[in-house]
This record gives structure tokens, sequence and C-alpha cells, in this order.
């Protein structure tokens, strides 16, 4: 294309630009390709609403902890929504969060039950044993009992006559089975849960042994230690949880212990999302809070002709009525466009329904094998919302599209969730919401992210290789799991294995080493200074290399990006430019390595793998304002302010729990004077602050020495009472704050040692005292004291004084007297003392 | 398109996916469009390499300090490099630093001599008076001189006889022209600089007066006072540098002279970019460092036929042989295609060539006037390298020719830099360029940043309107700065006013307020936890309308940027959804406001601004690597100590005022709480840390409403009364809280002011009671009331009445009794209240 140039004001004609050209291509811009479930290829994306996307993701079901599939399913799609973001795109991205499941009703029950069967059975009786084998055999029955052949007549025969029958075949049956190991392997190939039955079964099995054994010794009695009920009941939690929830489960109605579960399990999931480094969604929606927006989903599907409602009160979607009908446009409705070859498969679903939805009663009002409730009776134990169709609640299927529809609308960009959601919960959404709103395709693209194995092996109970995203963190980083999903395509299955942890590990080696030696080739630079004019401006054959490789690897990547966000090629493309770098570096060093061009190579990949979520920082996270502004505020604080700014941390977030902290003790300081409360109370808290808000914050806080703070400190003093503050790891003040309870315990232990031993002393001399010295020469028998008994035989009558030995009769001399003087001297006092102690009442 | 679906392994050919189409757009994405100056138009933007961007900006030569010009420039180019990264482009920019110009010469030059001249002038001597008034003439000989008409003859016959006649002329002319202010105005009119050496000849002036009225006082003793000489040589600075630089220019040869200016006012030009928040060059380019290449360049041309070198060893671009010569591609060479009117404006074309070298002696060697040149043969005192042509230096245009090829290569998709280089500098490039390579677009795209200009003025020294960089930001932030440009369209001319930097911190402060209320209810979201389920996760009309404004103004803010970088509308478009933000957060308060939409508009408004580089910090700002990993670490403190790790900010340096200011607080309550002080004097200091410590801080502390905080609140109302917390930039605080206090003090001044009133009303009450109800009858002189003296003559003894009239002598009649006695009453409790009054002493 030509542009003409328009002529421009007072110019004479001749004056004129060229004419311009718009450059060609050298080389094409790629266009961005996603793998679409809906097509099962890559195919060109292009988003209704300019670079504007509605993306709509599955959320977490809310009944137990996360593991390592979630990890990547919901890792792997952070890393999509950023790279999307980075390639200039801005997305509205919505996340559901079900809490209303059969899976939740159900543990929520069984939690709540167990508790109480605990509580009703804190000691090891006969009763409890006998609860927990018909546990046992109920729970063989529902699992391993099809699989186990008819027992041996004469075994049975062999069973001593005086057991009670259910006891024998408790017996005979969990030794013939469980115990038998070649049964098991030979069993387990015919059923892939099997190892998980048999490994509970097996469990509780010993714990009974070993309680039978241990109630024989005590004879049952109640003094049987608690421990080993609560063994006994940890042992057999899965059959004990299945056989309560199904005798008493119905009586299960206070709703809060279903939202609590819900509630427990959303905080614990987004704790590890935000460990993970997963950006939070732009808007939540839970389940519980579309139920009027449900119901008027549903009915408007009744009112389309592709839903009818049974006698029991559920509603049913019709699949038959809805696959083949024309839609409001020129297609026609399709039934299971995701997974057509599923359609039809009673085992996915069942599993769709939820196991408490599965059972024939409830299913016999449908029409069709395939057809599936988008509204559910509730049966007792089991919470509900008020319908047209009476007391209920929706159906798992339901809850996405109408959420989904009610926040982004009747035609969505993007829907993503795990694979093994695919059929029928996508399949069921989209028929659902094309049935409501009469659209074609509700959805236009679903990203669907691969299954994750461990170490080969699907990721099971039964085969203890359920990794959580607590335990998986305990071993990596986040930065090394994301590293690990990103070195994966999202689309296929990943095996996760220590081994190719190493990989992981390496490659984030490499990257560090890299961004180390920019660092180290900056920092010499500066040292030079600009007057420094040596040619480091200036680039050679081997700096033009460097950057020319880095345009290429800069395209690669964008490619790689583009090519339905193949991840894997674009950590490659990093590492590459990596490595040229450094070899541009180790030869470069002789005549002078030009810090500028590693500089950036080093940017280009810091922002990438920043970009990616690696960064576990602030950078590319959504974050609310601009920053703070460095300007206007002139001390120590805003300096701080602005290098905060430049050093990218989110000052509000760091500075928020210390600020807090100082709200809430100034908000109590206020209270308690506005009380009028002890100014103990606000020494009180003063210290509270000190040794446990501050401590948890890291902060040290050295009060001055206690003299200066006295009710006398003059001004000068008070001033010099500041406490000393300090930023110390909180684990080390913890350590430390103990280390000083376990001082001033084991001071107050000596000390009142100490306080024993002297109010033993004083008894001891105050009972010493008690004899009058004017008696104490006497017999004991007269009130003297033992150790002069029978010595004497004549005393002064004025002062007690001997006169005369017994013993010899003689007359007591000068310098013996003189020893007897003293010592009534000295008795003198302690009966003074004596005395005293008597009126306080403090002897008798 | 309709994609076919390839069949999957293992299934039968009926169970195949329905065919999907692309979906088509409901809004088109916009083109990216540019101002291009190589078309004065708008057109596409094509970059030659997929999203990879090539950029050459015309850096600073560096001399002197940087203006605001130059800040509107750099700073619009910075915006125009986010705005294409944030669109998905990833760009190589290239910056050259102007090392080696004719500008630099001539101010080492004479930096140098006059350093040198104030060193061999210690002392206010005749020969330092007579050399200033020759430096004096001199320059008013070549600028002023040509204004001004010849003295009149008689005016040069009345000068005193003694005088020498350089003086006499020196004391005529300045007289005669310089102090009047009439002639100066007239003039003005005809050349724009006269002001300037108007100014600098008139301030040199006064200074020769002075110093020559010192030193006749003081007998030209060499005891004048050195201040008085440094004054002397301050005023006279443009004067004496010209004349010293035109007497001992050429003896200047020390290469370190230029070299050292260079790199001083490099680093204060890189200190100025980093303050502004501007972005390093990914390449710095140094002419200096580039004269091998250039010399190359230069053969090249010449060996092209578009060059040719004259006797003194200058070599010249030949304009007339280039212009129509045929390219290597289809198209012809032409001279000056971006403004092609303004060929042969000699003007333009001697400021492109450099003062030192528009002499006639040096170009008398050109061919045609719009020649240019390539290589320049230093004279004695310009500093040189070797080549072909003998010692010499490169000219300017040559040097960018140069650097930009040696780097980006033969053809470059961007070119910017301020719109007054448009010719002859970049015309020039252009032709070397092109005549070098046989290419023919060099350059894709020229974007010229517009003019700036001051309260409507052209920034000048004669209008001594020229702001700096460094006196910019003593009056407003960089992120106002920045603000303030990005309110205007990059390519137009600017009007930088007082008065609309207004509307800058408004929009700014509305920013503010918004990020506020968004982060105060995020947090107040944040209290509630996940156990809270009261919809607050349900979308109602309000906030799907604002989601839906929401998802317009990013279509809006994207469709602005594409329209050549309009950052106006980008801006406004950002103002406005905060508008319709802050009008859902008003109208929802009473249902609940739904904190998340709050938030995803606060973050998308804040990332943007971000991206805009107004975030004063390191979000898009390049880094080498990835940040801290932030592993092995739990709670709430770690986290921010965490983040802080990955901006490598200073934590301690950022908490400690923060801290310092909690400990201070907590002293204070344990010293008054130990002092056994009353309750109000701690409330008093919990007042002084909300009003004072922490406004200084930039945190505001609203306390919740006083009637929950009161002695007697239960647990549940002490919880709800937690202070908020906010970070507010502590100007704002400071202002909000004078305001305040502006409040109070009125109303303590009308109180004041009524108490006054009530006090005077209170005296004047307590006056008229003096009088003792018994006498107040009685005649003034007796101690009656002045009112009724002389009204009567007799009166009852025992309650002081009137009984006859003193006019008429009558009895006092009975209604007219009434009416004494009534006012008697009044007198008795005005007395007794005065005689109280007495008692406490308040009245004698």
């Amino acid at each position: 294309m030509a542009v003409a140039n328009p002529p421009v004001d007072g110019q004479p004609a001749r004056a004129q630009q060229p004419p311009w050209h718009i450059p060609e291509k050298i080389e094409k811009e790629p266009q961005l390709m996603v793998y679409n479930s809906l097509t099962r290829t890559k195919v060109p994306f292009v988003p209704m609403k300019g670079r504007h996307v509605t993306w709509y993701n599955c959320g977490p079901t809310v009944y137990d902890a996360s593991h390592m599939g979630h990890a990547r399913n919901y890792v792997s799609q952070d890393i999509m929504r950023r790279i999307l973001e980075h390639l200039g795109y801005s997305i509205h991205f919505v996340m559901n969060i079900t809490d209303i499941d059969d899976k939740i009703i159900v543990r929520a029950r069984q939690n709540h039950l167990v508790k109480e069967f605990r509580s009703q059975h804190p000691h090891l009786t006969p009763a409890l044993l006998s609860e927990v084998k018909t546990s046992w055999s109920a729970y063989f029955d529902k699992t391993l009992r099809r699989f186990a052949p008819p027992p041996p007549p004469e075994e049975v025969k062999q069973l001593p006559g005086g057991k009670v029958p259910e006891e024998a075949a408790w017996e005979e049956v969990s030794r013939r089975y469980i115990s038998d190991e070649k049964w098991r392997q030979e069993t387990s190939m015919q059923e892939p849960k099997l190892g998980m039955w048999y490994s509970a079964l097996d469990k509780s099995r010993q714990a009974i042994i070993a309680a039978t054994m241990s109630t024989t010794a005590s004879s049952l009695d109640s003094s049987a230690p608690k421990e080993s009920t609560a063994a006994l009941v940890d042992a057999s939690l899965d059959l004990l949880s299945s056989s309560l929830d199904a005798a008493h489960g119905h009586a299960v109605t206070d709703p809060s212990i279903f939202r609590s579960l819900a509630a427990y399990w959303e905080e614990a999931y987004f704790k590890d999302m935000r460990k993970l480094g997963v950006l939070k969604p732009d808007q939540l929606t839970r389940v519980s809070e579309y139920v009027p927006e449900i119901v008027e989903f549903t009915e408007k599907i009744m009112a389309n002709g592709f839903a009818y409602k049974d006698e029991r009160g559920n509603v049913w979607f019709d699949t038959r009525a809805f696959d083949g009908a024309p839609t409001g446009e020129k297609e026609k409705h399709s039934y299971a466009k995701l997974a057509p070859w599923s359609k039809g498969n009673r085992e996915l679903l069942e599993e769709g329904e939820g196991s408490l939805s599965t059972s024939s009663a409830t299913t016999s009002g449908k029409r069709s094998p395939s057809d599936f409730a988008l509204w559910k009776t509730s049966k007792p134990g089991e919470p509900s919302w008020p319908s047209p169709w009476g007391s209920g609640r929706p159906g798992w299927h339901i809850e996405c599209s109408v959420m989904a529809s009610s926040v982004l609308g009747t035609r969505i960009d993007v829907h993503s969730g795990g694979v093994d959601l695919m059929f029928p919960h996508h399949d069921n959404e989209l028929a659902q919401s094309e049935a409501c709103h009469g659209c074609a395709p509700w959805i236009n693209y679903f990203l669907h992210t691969g299954h994750l194995h461990i170490e080969g092996l699907k990721m099971s109970k039964s085969l203890k290789n359920f990794i959580s995203i607590e335990e998986a963190l305990q071993r990596f980083t986040a930065r090394q799991l994301r590293m690990a999903f990103l070195m994966q395509q999202w689309s296929s299955r990943m095996d996760f294995r220590e081994a190719s942890m190493n990989e992981v590990r390496n490659a984030e080696e490499r990257f560090n080493n890299f961004f180390a030696t920019c660092k180290a080739h900056a920092r010499q630079a500066a040292t030079r200074g600009p007057a420094f004019s040596d040619g480091h401006h200036h680039y050679a054959e081997g700096e033009k290399a460097l950057v020319s490789q880095l345009g290429e690897a800069k395209l690669a990547f964008h490619a790689a990006l583009c090519d339905s966000f193949d991840t894997p090629t674009a950590v490659s493309v990093l590492l590459d430019v990596v490595s040229r770098a450094n070899t541009y570096e180790k030869e470069a060093r002789k005549a002078g390595v030009n810090a500028e061009v590693l500089d950036m190579v080093g940017r280009w990949v810091g922002d990438m793998l920043r970009m990616f979520g690696l960064g576990h920082g602030p950078v590319f996270e959504g974050q609310v304002g601009w920053g703070e502004d460095g300007a206007g505020v002139a001390d120590q604080a805003s300096a701080a302010a602005d290098s905060s700014a430049a050093g990218g941390v989110d000052r509000e977030s760091l500075l928020m729990p210390y600020l807090e902290a100082l709200s809430d003790f100034r908000s109590s300081v206020r209270r308690l004077a506005r009380q009028g409360a002890p100014h103990s109370e606000l020494l009180a808290l003063a210290d509270r602050l000190r040794d446990e808000d501050l401590v948890d914050l890291g902060v040290a806080l050295e009060d001055a020495a206690e003299g200066s703070s006295s009710a006398n400190g003059t001004e000068g003093e008070q001033s010099q009472q500041k406490a000393m503050v300090k930023l110390v790891p909180a684990a080390q003040l913890r350590a430390a704050r103990e280390e000083k309870q376990r001082i001033v315990r084991e001071k107050a232990a000596r000390k009142e040692e100490a306080a024993k031993k002297a109010a033993a002393a004083r008894l001891e001399k105050l009972e010493r005292g008690r004899v009058s010295p004017a008696l104490m020469f006497r017999p004991v028998s007269e009130g003297g004291l033992k150790a002069h008994d029978g010595l004497w035989k004549e005393w002064d009558e004025q002062t007690g004084l001997p006169t005369k030995d017994a013993a010899t009769g003689a007359e007591v001399g000068k310098s013996r007297r003189k020893g007897l003087e003293k010592e009534r001297a000295t008795q003198v006092k302690l009966h003074e003392e004596y005395l005293k102690a008597k009126e306080k009442g403090e002897v008798e």
C-alpha cells in the first residue's frame, strides 16, 4: 500500500514527501493457535470481542485436600492465562467453587457421624468391637465380596461351635480373604480399586485383632486405655464412615455441617494456590449463592422442551429431545460434542450424577439412561433449597452452566478444566446451556489439561501414591513444580517422576548461574562509570552475534507460545539463549565482556520466566493501585517507600500486618482507657504486644531497663526509655521467648524451693524457741531442752541456770557457767521470737 | 472456516464430533496505527520481523543539563516503548550518546579557559576590568551591533578627553544601547535571541560598573575582595567564554577536557532519566566508540559516488548527486524525505553543521549549499581522530547513521527523536544511510515527539523560562510530570502550564482515592473469610453493569492505544471507569459492596497506570533474574519478608519508621500506666498517634464510630471497633488534618466568642444587682438606681418601695405600686446573685 502524502499548509506543491509503502514482512507474525477439545486439533484463537477474552474455569469441589493432579490443572491454566495476557489479551477469568455436591454431603455427614461415634465410645467395649466388625462385614460385602469365591464348606465346619455366627463369619472371611496375599494379587488384576478396599479391610482387621487381644487381657473393663479405642476407630475409618452414614446419614440435617466442611476446604484450596503462585480468579462464584438462578435456568430449559420433571420432584435433562433438535441458529443441537464416543458410558454417567443420586429408586423417573439430573429431590440428610418442584438441590452440571452464563453470558470464549471433566460434565454443561439459550456453540474453545501420573502410574488411594500439594511443597519449591509443568505440554498426560525433577533442578540452576554472571558483569561495569570510554558501548562481532541470537530466540519463543502454548519449546528456547550467552561471555572475556549485551539477554530471560509465574513476586501479579509515589514525604519513611517502589515490592502487603498490629494495640488502649481499666491491664496489654503479636511478626522489642521507666523518670530519662526495635525471624524470637520463659520458670522453681527450705528452717527454729529460758536446763518432763535432760541436779531459782552437775554432783564451774549463760542468752532470743510468732498465730 | 475433526483411534466412524467454526468477531480487533513523519499521517504499524521491533532513538548531546523539553521527548518515547511492549511487541531499543559535537568542543574549551582565567585573575585589577570590557565590546559587535544605529556624533564629542578611546567607546555604547529600555523593546521584535544577548550584556555591564566603583574606592589594590572578582567573572561568563575561546580556543588540546565534560553530562542525563522513570535503552552507543565504523561508512558512500573530499580534508555529502539517483531497489533516491520543504533552509543547515563548521573558509569546498559534512578536518583546539582524509572528526548526522546501522542493520523499523531533529538531522541520516546501503527506505517509521512550550511560550534562555528537569522535579513528582505528558498527544505541541498541572493533580487524587476504596473493601471482605456465604460471590445487576463497563473500557483503552498511542483518550477511559466504579460503590453500599468486582476494576486500572510507567516501580521494568525463590516460608510476616526479598528491597528500612512509631506509642502507654496517669492522657496519646505520627508516615487510621467503642462495648462490639487502616500520601493526610483542625478552630473561636458575650452579659447583670432592693428607689446619691433617681419623695421604711411621687407629691397608686413591686422582686433576685458572686470574689 502506498500512502499518498497530504500537502502541507503553505508549502509549494513540489515540496511533497515521496510515497511511502507499508513495510513487507520478512518474518510473518505467527497466529495464535490453541488445541481445542471441540475439534481435538489446534485451531486459530479468535476471541469475539477484540482482544478481550471471557474465560470460565471449573474450580474445585471442596471436600478434601488438593493434590498434585489439582496442582497441575490449576498451574497449567494459570500459565495459559499469563501467556494470553503477555500476548496482549485481556481476560475476564471466572472460576467457581462447587460447594453443593454429593461428595461434600457424604463427607460432611461421615465426619460428623464418626465424631459422634467416637464420643459415644470412649472405651474399648464388646459393643464397640462388635460394631466395628459389623461395619467390616458390610464393607466387605459391598466391595470384595463379588470377587470372593464361596469359602470351602469344610473350613466352615471346623469353626468352634461356641462363637456367635456373625463373629465366626467375620473371623473366617477376614482370615480367608484378607490375609491371603496370593488371592489378593490375583484379584487385583480384575479391579483397580481393589487395592484400596483391601488395604482398608486389612488395616481394620489388624486393629480389630489387636483390640480383641487387649480386651481379653484386661477383661474388657472400662479402664482399657482410650488410645486403643482411638486406634481401632482410626484404622477402621473408611468402614465405619460408610456404615455409620448408611445407618444414620439421613438424620444429619444441620446445614452448617455441610457449609463448614466446604468453607474449610475452600480456604485450604486457596492457600495451596497462593503457595503455587496461581493468580486469583477475577471473579469467584459459589454454587450456594446461585441457587435461585439455577432454578430459573432449569425452568427455561423445561419451557424450551429439553427437560422434564418426574413423580419424585427430580428434573431431568432430555438428551433424546435435545440431540438433533433445531437451534435458534443454523445448526442442529448435538449432545456430547466433546466426547460423542462416551455417550451412554454408564460408569462415567453415574460418577457425574453423584453417589447419592444413582439408586434405581432415584433414577427410575428417567426417560433415557443418558438423561441426567438438573434438579434433585433431597432425601433426609441432604441439604435442600426451595424450588417449584419441591425441596431439593441442583445437579452438578447445571451449576456450572448457570454460573458461567450468569457472569459471562450466552456465548463464552474459553472454558477450561481437567480432562476428566470432559464427559459427562462439560458435555452436559454444553447441552444445558445451548438448550437454555438456544445458541449453537455456547463455548468457542474448550481447553482441557492432561492427566497427571506419578512415576508412570495413575494417582490413586489404592496405590498410595496420592501426593497432596502440601506434601509436594515439602519436597519441591513452588517454582520447581511450575517448571516441571512448564516443561510438559499442558494438554498431554504428564508423568511426574523424581528423575525428571532433577532435570528441572538442573534448568533452574542454569538460569540462576546465568543471572549471577550477568549481575557480576553489570556490577563491574558500573564501577567504571561513564567517564570510561573504552569501547564498552561498541558492538563487535561477538556482541552482534549474541544480539542476533537473542532476536531469533524472541521470535522462536513467541512462535512457541503461539503454537498452543508450547511451553516446553519456549523453555528450551530460553535455556538455549542462556547457553549462547554463556559461550559469548567465555569467549569475550579476553577482549572484554560487554555487560550491557549480557544484561539485555538476562533481562529478557528473567522477564519471560516471571511472565510464566516463576518469579514468586509481585511483578505481573495483579495488584490494585500503581504503587506508592515516592514524592511528598521527606524523611526515612519516604526513602523506604521510594526504595520499595524501586525494588518492586508491594509495600502495602509488607506493611499491613505491622500496621494492623499497631492499630489493634491502639484500639485496645483506647478501649481500656475508656473503661477506666486498672493500669496493670494496660501494662499486660503492652507485654502481650511484645511477647505475642510482635514475636509472630518477627519483631523484637527490647524494653529499656525497668529503672528508667519508673514513675520518677525525668523527661530526659523518659526519652531514653525508648525500646529497641529489631527485625528477627519469628522462629528465632519464639525460641528466645521459650528460653526466657524456661529460665523464669526455673528461677521460680528455685525460689520456691528456697522458700520452702527457709520456712522449714524457721519452723525448726520456732520449735526450738518454744522452751522458756527459765526452764531450758530442767528435765524434759518439766519443759526443758532435750539436750540438757538429766544433766543437772540443781538450778538457780531466778535464772534457771544449772548450779550442780547431776552426774558428779559437783558445783558448776565458772567457765562452764559462762557457756551455759551464752546458751541461755540464745534461747532468750529464740523464745522471744517464738512468742511473737505465737501471738501472730504462726505457731500454736 | 469449518474444521474437520479427525477420527479418534478405535472409535467407530459415527461417534465423531460435530463441525466447529472459527468464531465470528463481534468487535474487530483494532490495527495499530502510528503517526509516521514520513507520511505525516497515521499508517498501519508493521514491523518487519514478526512482533520484534528494532528502534533507534536519538539520545542527548551531552554538554549541559537536560530540561523539560528533553523530559517530554524521552518520557514520551518511553511511554510509546512501554505501550508497544504491552501490545505484545518485543523491542530492541538502541539509543546513542552524542559525545563528539561542536557544542561539546566549544563548551569544554570555554569552561576550561574560564577556569584558567579565574586562576590568572585572583584579584580585581585594571587589567581584569579592561579584559572584561574588551570581551563586552566584542560580544556586542557580534550580537547587538547590527541592530544598533550609529551613535549620534555630538554625544561622542561630549566624552571627557582624559579617557582611553576603548574605555570611552564601552561607556558610550553600553549606556547608549543597553540601558535604553525603549530601544531594547523595539529591537527585540527583529531577533528572538536579542533578549538573551541583551541580558548577558546588561548583567555584565552592571557588574563592570559595580567593580569599577569598588576599585575606585579601594584604589584598585590587591586587597580587593575576591568575591567581587568572582562576581564580575560570573556576571560576564557568556562574554568572557566567547572572547577567551576566540583568543585561546585553538590552544586547548588535551582530549580529556572534552571527554570529561561529556562524561559529566551523560551521567547527569541518566540520573534525570532514572528519576523520571525512563527505562534504560537495551543498548547504548557512544559516538566516540564508533569512529572507525564512521570512517568505513563514509568511504562506502564515497565509493557509491555520493560524497566527495575537498582540498582541506573535509568530506561532504553530495546532495545533488544523491537526489533522484537510482537505488538498488525499484525507487529513486530522494533527499529530504521528511521535510522536503526545508531543503536549502540555510539557517537550519548551519545549525546542523555546528558552530565550528560554518565559516566560509570551512565550507568553501562544498559543491552545493545543501551539501553537509560527513567528516570535518579538525582545527587546532578541536579533538581529532585519524582518517584517510587526515586528522578530523565525524559530522553530526553521520554518527547516527553509522551507530544505528551498525547495531540494527540496513533496515530499521522505528527511528525516533524530537521534532526539531527532523531537518536536517534525520533527513541527512536517511540520505547517508540510503546512499551507503543502496536501500530505498532505511527507516520505516519516524516518530517525532512534539515541542514543549511553557505557559504558551517557547522555552528559551532569553525568556528565562528554561526549566531544568531537576527544577521541575522540585515542583512536581515524576508521576505528575509523566501524567502531564500522557494527557497530551505525543506528536503535538504541548503547552506546559501551571493550570493544567492542577488537572493532573486532580486525576492523580481520583485514582488514589479509588484505590484506597478498593483496598478498604478488600480488607473488610477478607475478615469475613470463606465461611461467610451471604451472596458476596454473586453478581446482581450493579455488579454485572460494572463488569460490562469494565469490558467496554478495556476495548476503548486498547483502541486508543492502537490509534497512534492516543494516551489522552486512554487516560480518560481509565478515569471514566473509576467514576463508574465509584458510583457502583456508593449505590451498592446498602445492599453490600462486592469487593471482588471493585478489586477487578482496581487491578486493571492499576496495571494500566503501571504499564504507562506511572508506578514508580519495577513492574514491567526490565530486571535480571526472576527474584528470590520463596521456598520454605510459611506465615504472613515471612510472606511479606519474602516479597521484600523478591524485590530486593531493604525490608528493614521500609518497616522501621512504622515500627518505631508503634514502639514509641507502646513505651508511652507503659510510662503513663506506671505513673498512674489519668485515662484521658492515654486517649490523648492515641489521638496524637493517629493525627500526628501516623499522618507523617502516610498512614490513615479511621477509628470506628465512637459509640461502639464505649466502655460498655460487648465482645462483639469490640471486634467491630477495629480501626480502618489505609496507606495514603502524607501530603493528602496533612491537608485533611489541617482542614479538620481549621473546622475545630473555627468552632472553638465561635464558642469563645459566645462565652465572652455571656460573661459580659453576666457582668452587666451583676452590676445591676449591686444596688440593694431596699435602696433601689432612693436617689442615686443614697445608693439608688439611676432609673429612679429623683422620681420619689417618700419610701416605705421596711420594703423601700416608694410611697410618694417626687414630682406630684401624690401617693403611689395601687396599680403603679404593683409595677414597682415587680421591679423590686427582680432586683431582689439580681442582688442575691450579686451577693453570691461577691462572696466568691467574682465581683468587688
